[in-house]
Order: C-alpha cells, then sequence, then structure tokens
C-alpha cells in the first residue's frame, strides 16, 4: 500500500504512514504558470493499493489535481485507489432551499464516485440523509470523532459542561459528553426574522462552576458559537472552550471567537489549522487497515 | 436557445446573444465563505438549447461551477448543454515527456466529455493530435481565428511582414500572411544546452521597411515572443506588433513584452484582457447558430 498526500495533507499522511508502515507515495504535483495542474508519478504501483490523503476543504481548485492523480495511478497499474477526505465537501446544499438551486452535494457525489474507488471521511454533514449511501455510489466509510473529542476533553478540561449548538446535534453531544463524564446542554435557535439569529441558553445556574466546552461539527463563519460565547460570559461562567471537528474558519471566524471571549478554539487536524489539538491519524490509519484488510480477504474468496 | 455566461464571459456571452437574437440565460453563480459553489438557475430551460460561455483560463477553479450548472441545465429539461470554451485548456500535456507524467490532455478530455453535450472553441494548441476526436468523444467544433487576425493586420498594419514563432506553425502562420496580402518569415529555435532557447531570425534585409507582425495561438509566458523582439529592434526595423489569439500573460507577461520593444500587443477576447481588439463573438455566433440549426435538423428527420 502507498499513501499519497496532496497538498496541505502532508503532516496528517505522515502520521497516517507512520502508523500503518505503510509506504509513502512519491509523486509531484504543481501548477504551471497558466494555472494548469502537473501530475507526475514517481514509485511504483503496479497491483498496490493507493491511498490519497486530500481533505477537501476550500474544494474547487481541488478536485482537478485529484482526478488526475487518481486516473495516474489506475493507468500505472493501482489495484484500487482510495480517498481519504478528511473534511468532506459539498455536504450542506443537500436539498433545494430556494427554487433553482443545484443540489451540488448530489453532484459532487456523482462525480467523486465517477473516478475514487472508496471514501473515508470523518463526520460528514449528513444533516437530511441517513447515510453517504444515499449519495455516494462508492463504499463509504465515516469515521466519528467523538471519542477523541471526548478524550481531549476528559485530560483537558477541569469540570466541563458540553454545549451543543441545536437540537439536531443533541445525540451526537451526548455522545462526546458521556465518554468525557461531563454533563451536557443543547441550543435553541430562535429566529428574529430577517437574518438575525439568537440563540436561547438553557438555565445555566447548576452548572455555574463548570467549565463550559461548545461543541460542534464544522466551525464556518461561527456565527452561533461566538453568539454563545458572549451569551455564557455574560452569565458570568468561565471562559468556554471551543471545539470544531472540522476548522474550516471563513474569513475572520477564529479570531473572532477568541476575541468575543473563548477561552481556547481547539479542532481537529482533519484541515490544517493552528487550532489543530485533536490528531485524527490514529483513527483514520485504523479505518484504512480495515478496509484493506477487506480487500485482501475479499481477493482471497 | 438561452446563452449562459460564467463569470469572466459576460462581454463575450453579450456580443454572442446579440448577434444570434438568443435570450440571455439568467442564474447565479457565488461561491460560499468556506469556498464551495453556489449555483441558482432563475429561468425557463425545459425542451430549450443551452449553451455555457466559459474560457478555460485558469481551469482548475472553474471545472465544478461549470459542471454544477451543467448538471442543473439537464436536470431541469434543457435538451441539450453546449459549452463554448474560447481557449480550452489542458491541450498542451498531450503526451508523456517524462516517465511517470500525466497525460492532462487525455484526462481532461474525458472529463468535460462525461458532462457537456457539444464543445466549440478557438485554435485549441492542437500539437499532437491530429483533430479533437483523438481527445474528445463528443462533437467538437473548431474555428480558427487566423482570418480575424488577418482582417485586423489588413485594417491596422502599413506594409506588415508576418513573423511565426516555430516551423510547427507555417501553415498558420502563412495562412494569416495570405489573406492579410502579407509577407513572411518562421522562425527557428535554437536550444542553447539546458532552458536556454534561443531564436534564429531568417534574413530580415528584404523587410528592412515592413512592419513586423509577431502572430502566435497562446501568448503565455512569452518568452520567445519577447526574445523575437528584441532581435528584431536590434536589427533597426520598426517595432513589432504582437498578436495572440489566447492572450494568457502567464506572470509579468504582458509588461514584459511592451518593454521589450513591441509596439503593440493585442489579442482576441478569447480570455477577457485589457489587449483585446479582435472581437470573437461574430464567428461564435455563426457556429453556435450552424450546430444549432444541424440539431434542428436532424430532429425534423
Amino acid at each position: 500500500m502507498k499513501i499519497f498526500a496532496l497538498p496541505g495533507n502532508s503532516m496528517l499522511a505522515h502520521g497516517i504512514v507512520r502508523q500503518l508502515e505503510a509506504e509513502p507515495g512519491y509523486f509531484t504535483v504543481r501548477r504551471f504558470p497558466d494555472g494548469e495542474s502537473y501530475v507526475r508519478l514517481h514509485c511504483d504501483v503496479e497491483g498496490q493499493q493507493a491511498v490519497i490523503v486530500s481533505t477537501l476543504f476550500q474544494p474547487d481548485d481541488k478536485i482537478l489535481p485529484l482526478y488526475y492523480l487518481t486516473k495516474l495511478l489506475k493507468d500505472s497499474g493501482a489495484q484500487s485507489v482510495t480517498l481519504v477526505a478528511p473534511y468532506l465537501a459539498y455536504m450542506r446544499q443537500d436539498k433545494v432551499f430556494n427554487p433553482g438551486e443545484a443540489v451540488t452535494s448530489d453532484y459532487f457525489a456523482v462525480l467523486l464516485s465517477s473516478f475514487v474507488d472508496r471514501l473515508i471521511t470523518i463526520d460528514p454533514h449528513l444533516h437530511r440523509h441517513g447515510s453517504m449511501s444515499e449519495l455516494y455510489t462508492i463504499p463509504c466509510k465515516v469515521i466519528h470523532a467523538a471519542p477523541l473529542l471526548s478524550d481531549w476533553i476528559r485530560q483537558n478540561v477541569v469540570s466541563p459542561v458540553i454545549v451543543g449548538p441545536d437540537s439536531e446535534s443533541e445525540q451526537w453531544v451526548s455522545e462526546v459528553a458521556q465518554k468525557a463524564g461531563a454533563p451536557f446542554l443543547v441550543l435553541e435557535k430562535v429566529r428574529r426574522g430577517g437574518h438575525d439569529v439568537d440563540v436561547s441558553i438553557p438555565v445555566v445556574e447548576p452548572y455555574a462552576s463548570h467549565t463550559p466546552v461548545l461543541v460542534d461539527d464544522i466551525i464556518s463563519t461561527a456565527h452561533t458559537m461566538i453568539e454563545t460565547v458572549k451569551h455564557l460570559r455574560a452569565t458570568g461562567m468561565a471562559p468556554p472552550v471551543c471545539i470544531g471537528v472540522h476548522p474550516v474558519f471563513a474569513g475572520n471566524a477564529f479570531y473572532d471567537l477568541i476575541t468575543a471571549g473563548a477561552a481556547e478554539v481547539i479542532s481537529c487536524n482533519t484541515i490544517q489549522h493552528p487550532s489543530n489539538r485533536i490528531d485524527v491519524a490514529g483513527i483514520l490509519a485504523t479505518t484504512i487497515s480495515e478496509c484493506y484488510q477487506t480487500i485482501i480477504r475479499h481477493d482471497k474468496e
């Protein structure tokens, strides 16, 4: 098995290679001055399993290099190409909210399924879909980061109370809380007309001496989280710790969260960011190894 | 028929719509703060021919919006989707120059052919391939800009002598020259080892009183053209006029050409650039109308 890291994934891929004792895949990917991508393979993949690590944050200009590398690996004899996308793009436009809208979650899944053989991802934003197989026609393996968040909270936060962003996240938040041995609260979003979103904080008095730990799958604009941090600070609670699985941080979101009064903003390394404190290399390596054994077993039948 | 312009193509699409008396296609395309594309259709395309104008300069981040719009048009009932890409990307890596290289011209053609129904383009860089059908499995219509270049030269340059970049371009250059009623010369590239490329200028004395007009299909880094401008200036000839069909202008190429001593640098509007002087809207409109009639005639059989 060879592990290929597209730009922005080298640290994570290195962690995976080390834990799997797989070989790194050597290749070049760069852009010509006219913006076209160039891809060249520097290793043998004949008959081997190839794994490409490419998180799909800011996905649009990543898709062609990924497509070219996949095609090249297949044409060079790779038995299969697995995409490890710790953060999977285009999961949020999963229905027609306004007439005429492209349901990009469907279209993106069709495209990716057309050239990749298998997909491994972490906590994809499965909102209206029950499972990845409703979108993707290739085998998909979904990894949950909740146990890693629980571990980090247990080891780093004294007397935590977990705070989830909305009722839809309740199951996930309760799982994080349970494994962290902590109580949890879930916010209710209250629309104040137009674009204004207010958050109602449940009764926090019983947790006055706890440290609030705000968790969410994706921190993008962080609007709700910022609002919540301000509310909690106003109640006199300790400065909250904010944890996101996927540190998308659109625009100034990271800075805005810190300046709103968060004690700390931390994330998983599904997207490279200075806030990365929770390493997903281990669970990715384990999952790859499971998939790999599955393939081998299947071949032997 | 409805004509849709992706960002960077509105001027050209407007010219096409006017000459065809087709209707503009109304839609929204934008990026979310996290870099994902959003596409929404604001018009009816049921049973209609849809034409998307999207030049493929700096192609990597254009491919997903183009793919989404195409899928959306088909899902909204468009009878067919034609891509007008005045500049077509990924035509230059058309063979394995060094072991392990991805032949992106093939891979890109497979991808585009998988979702678009028809392709119209201008002077694609068909170097080692005789025709587009060796790469693309969809119907392709190739338009030659040579007559437009000839017209412009005849109307704007006194006593021109056309100068082509290399022997491979001789046929194209001779066509431009003939229609412009001008003599022509073709340069020979001489490699001086490593990356150094020198150009040998044929005997120019007979044309001492002519205005050199340097022509090329793509002006990208402009290395050869800059070198040629300097050589011609050294011979005491008038400052050359430089014409490119596709103004790619990687990095500082445009400025470098001007400062090397070009009298003027002009281009076709296959890519929006201040040097655009030759309008391709007319030949694109004519070609679209021909393809459209073909489809209609075919439907009536």
